[in-house]
C-alpha cells in the first residue's frame, strides 16, 4: 500500500499511530494505545484514535479487544461510533456485544444505517431483542427491515438494499440526474439506477458512466440495459453469488414474484458470499462446519465431535476387514508393519481426486457432459501413479524385509487401491450432488471408507494367497 | 432467474434456446444445436445462435465443445466472436485454442479488447508467439501491453486495466462531465474518476454518483476522496484482493513506485482472485496443486505424484513405529486390528484444526494476539472430544475382543492422540507461517505425520506395557 497524502493537511485529522503493520495486520502499538484508552476511560483519546476508522478496521479492532472490553470501547466512543462495524465481525462476537448494549441505543444507530447493513446486525438476534429493537424504529424503518426480515434466511432478500434509484421509463436522462441531485435516503453509494413502469415492474438499469456521457435531453431507456440477470427475493444467496462471479457484475436488481423492484444488490455483499462458499467447501472436507475462531470450547468441540465420531465408524468398519485376516497377520506379522501404507496411499489419491471433483461440482465446471472424460482421466491417473507408487514401495519393501514376495503384494495391492481411490473419488460426489447431498460434506467419509477397506482387503488376501497364509 | 423482457420486441434478436437449464449448467439442447451448426459448418445459424451470448457463456460453451470444434467455432463466428470470452475459459483450453488460431486474427481481435483481457489472454503464451501477436498491433496498443506484461506475473500491474479517466486538480464538476462525453478509448464500464496533479501523481478519486450529485461548478476536489487504498502496480494480486475484501471496495487506482496513476482495478477481476485464494488453500489441503478439470492424463498425474510420494515418506515413517513393536503384535494380533483407529482418528481431528488454522493464517484471524487464546481453546477441546471418544472406543474394544484391558489401553492411546492432534494441528501452520512456507500445502504432511507416529506409538507402547508383553 502506498501512502499518498499530498493534501493530507486539510484532512480532518491524521491518525498519528499507523493503523495496520507490514502483514496487514492491526498494529500491536495502535491496539495497546486504543486498550489504554479504554482503561482510562479517556473518551476523547478514543475518539481521537478510533472514531474515523473505517468500519473493517473497527470490526477487526473489537474482534481483537478482550470480551469485556468491547461493550465500553462502544460505549466510550458514543455517537462516533460506526453500527457498520458490527457487519464486519465474527457472529459470535457480534452477538456477544449486542447483548451488552442496550436496546434502544441499537435502535437508534440502526436508524441510521443502510437497511442491509441493520438486517445483518438484526438477524443473528433472537426474536425478543429483536421485536424490542425494530419497536424503537421509526415506522417507515421499520416496516422495511420486517420485510427483509421476513425473507428467508441467506436469501438476496436478507442481504438486499431498499435504498436505491428508480425512475419511470419516460423520463430523460437530464430529469433522472435533477432527480438524483435532489433525492434522500440514497445509499451511501451505488454504481447504477433502474427503470421501472407505473406498475413499478423492472424495466432495465442505466450505468452511472451511461449516463454521464448521454445527452441530457435522451431518453433513460435509449441507454438502458434490459434487465437479464435481475435476481428474486427468494433466491438463495450462493446462487446469487454464482451469477455475479459469473457475469462479472458489480450490482443487480432484486425483484419480488410480481417482478417489481424492491432492492439492490452490490457486489462488496457478494464478494463475502462467493469467498465464503469456496471457504464452506473447504471447512467441509477438513472436517469442520461453520466455526469461527472466536467460537468458545464447548460449541467447537460440541461440532466437532459429530465429524469424528462418524468417521469412528468408518475406522471401526476397516478395523473389522482386518480383523477377518487376524491369523494371516499372526503368520506374517510384517503385514501388520505394512498395511497403513496401502490404505493411507489410497486415502491420499482418493482425497486428490474427491477435492478436484467437489469444486468442479460447486463451480459446475464437472457436468454429465465431461463426466466420462473425467472419469476415463481418473481411472488412467490412477493406474499411472499406482504404477508409480507400486515400484517404489515395492522396492522399499523387498530391501526392509529382504523378501521379493511381499514387495509384488504390496506393489499390487497398491495399484488396486489407487484405481479405487480415483473411482471412488469421482463417483461418490458426483452420486451424492445427484441426490441433493452437499458433496463437499458428505464425500471424504465414504471415499476414505472404501480406500481403507479396499486397501486393507486387497493387501491382506493377496498376501494370504501368495504366501499361502491361514485366513 | 427472472425472466424480464416487456421490451424483448426492441431487442436485436431473441435466442429462441434457453442458454442455460435450471441448475445453472448449459443447456443440452442449446450446445446441441450449436454443435450441429459447428458441423454443418452454417456460420450463419452460428451468429445466430451464438453470437449475443454473454462472454462468460460463450467461455463455458468453449470449454464444453470437443477439442477439434473449438477452433472451428470461432473461425466460423469470424468478427462476431468476442476474444473476451477466452478470459472466461481454463488456462489449458485457452492456450490450445490459441496455438490453434492464426497469430494475425488474435493481433486483431486483442487491438479491440480493454487492455486487461488483452493482457490476460496474452500472458500464458510463449514468448514467440507473444511476440509475434504484439507485433501485429499498433504501436500504442502493443506499449501499453508490452508494459503490463513487463510487471511480475500475479501483480496488480498484470491486471490492472490501461484505460481510465484523469483530471486534473483544479477542473470543476462540470468540465469534467463535458470531458467524459467527449473522452474516446474509455473502459467499457467505470465506477469511478481519478483526480492528478500536472506530474500525474494521484491525488484521489471521486464516485460517479458523487458527480452526479453535485452541482457543475463545483470543484472535483471538493467531491474527491483521498486516496488511502491505492495498489502499487507490482503488487501481488493476493495482496490486492484482500484488501478489496477487506474494505468492499469496487475499484482502486493503481500506481507506480513514484506514485504516477497507471491503472485501476475494478473488483470483477478481483472477485476472481479472491475466489482462487480460498480455492487454492482447499486444493493444496487436498494435495492438489492448480490443476484444472480440463488438464491432460500425464499433466494431473505428475502433479499428483510429487504429493503422493511425500506423503509416502510419512507412511513409511509410521510403519518403521509399528515395526518397533513387531514382537508386540506377533503376541497379541487385537492390536493390529485396532491400531488403525487410533491412528485415523487423530489425523481426523488434526485435519479439522488444521483447516481452521490455515484458513484462519489465510484471512489473518489468526495471530500473535489471540495465539494463546486458540492454543488454550484447540487443547481443551483436543481432550473433551478426546475422552469422549476413548470411551466410545474403549467400549467398542472392550466388547468387541472381550478384553476390558485393551478398552483401556486404546482409551488412553485416543485421548493422548488427540491432545496431540490439536497442538501440531494448530502448531504446525503456525510456525511454517513463521518460516514463510505456505502453511496450506505443508501442514497436511506434518500433522498427518505426528498423529500417526504418535498414534501407533503411544497404542502399542502403552499396550506392551499394560499386559507385559514383549517389544
Amino acid at each position: 500500500m502506498v501512502n499518498l497524502d499530498p493534501i493530507a493537511e486539510d484532512a480532518i485529522e491524521p491518525i498519528a499511530l499507523p493503523v495496520r503493520d507490514e502483514d496487514g495486520r492491526l498494529d500491536s502499538d495502535f491496539i495497546a494505545a486504543i486498550e489504554a484508552a479504554i482503561e482510562a476511560e479517556d473518551s476523547a483519546e478514543l475518539i481521537l484514535l478510533a472514531a474515523n476508522l473505517h468500519e473493517a478496521d473497527t470490526g477487526d479492532l473489537i474482534e481483537t479487544l478482550a470480551e469485556d472490553a468491547r461493550a465500553d470501547f462502544v460505549r466510550l466512543l458514543g455517537d462516533e461510533f460506526d453500527y457498520t462495524a458490527l457487519t464486519e465481525t465474527d457472529e459470535a462476537v457480534r452477538i456477544k456485544l449486542l447483548e451488552a448494549l442496550p436496546n434502544s441505543e441499537i435502535a437508534e444507530a440502526l436508524g441510521e444505517l443502510d437497511s442491509d447493513d441493520a438486517v445483518y446486525i438484526l438477524e443473528d438476534l433472537d426474536e425478543e431483542d429483536q421485536a424490542e429493537i425494530l419497536g424503537g424504529l421509526p415506522y417507515a424503518d421499520r416496516a422495511q427491515l420486517q420485510k427483509a426480515l421476513d425473507y428467508p434466511e441467506s436469501s438476496a432478500g436478507r442481504r438486499m438494499q431498499s435504498e436505491f434509484i428508480a425512475v419511470a421509463q419516460f423520463w430523460t436522462v437530464g430529469q433522472t440526474i435533477d432527480y438524483m441531485r435532489e433525492a434522500q435516503d440514497l445509499p451511501d453509494s451505488f454504481y447504477e439506477i433502474y427503470v421501472v413502469d407505473p406498475a413499478f415492474k423492472l424495466l432495465g438499469a442505466v450505468a452511472l458512466d451511461k449516463i454521464l456521457r448521454t445527452k441530457r435531453d435522451q431518453k433513460v431507456t435509449s441507454v438502458m440495459d434490459e434487465t437479464r440477470h435481475a435476481v428474486l427475493a427468494t433466491e438463495d444467496q450462493e446462487e446469487v453469488a454464482r451469477r455475479f462471479e459469473r457475469y462479472n457484475l458489480v450490482s443487480s436488481a432484486v425483484v419480488d414474484e410480481t417482478d417489481r423492484l424492491v432492492g439492490i444488490l452490490t457486489v462488496d455483499d457478494i464478494v463475502d458470499v462467493i469467498q465464503e462458499e469456496a471457504e464452506e467447501d473447504m471447512r467441509a472436507l477438513g472436517g469442520v462446519g461453520d466455526e469461527e475462531i472466536s467460537d468458545s470450547v464447548l460449541t467447537t468441540a460440541r461440532s466437532r465431535l459429530t465429524w469424528l465420531v462418524v468417521n469412528l465408524g468408518t475406522a471401526v468398519l476397516a478395523s473389522a476387514v482386518i480383523g477377518l485376516f487376524d491369523q494371516t497377520i499372526e503368520a506374517m506379522v510384517a503385514l501388520a508393519v505394512l498395511m497403513p501404507i496401502v490404505a493411507s496411499m489410497g486415502g491420499n489419491a482418493g482425497t486428490q481426486t474427491m477435492t478436484v471433483a467437489v469444486r468442479g461440482i460447486a463451480t459446475q465446471e464437472l457436468g454429465t457432459r465431461n463426466m466420462i472424460r473425467v472419469l476415463r482421466r481418473e481411472v488412467l491417473v490412477g493406474l499411472l501413479n499406482g504404477v508409480a507408487l507400486a515400484i517404489l514401495i515395492g522396492l522399499t519393501a523387498w530391501l526392509w524385509f529382504q523378501d521379493l514376495g511381499l514387495g509384488v503384494v504390496i506393489g499390487g495391492a497398491i495399484v488396486i487401491n489407487m484405481l479405487f481411490a480415483g473411482l471412488s473419488g469421482l463417483l461418490i460426489p458426483v452420486a451424492l450432488d445427484r441426490l441433493k447431498v452437499d458433496p463437499a460434506i458428505a464425500s471424504s467419509v465414504f471415499v476414505t471408507t472404501v480406500t481403507d477397506v479396499v486397501g486393507f482387503f486387497a493387501f491382506l488376501s493377496i498376501a494370504a494367497l501368495w504366501f499361502g497364509l491361514p485366513f
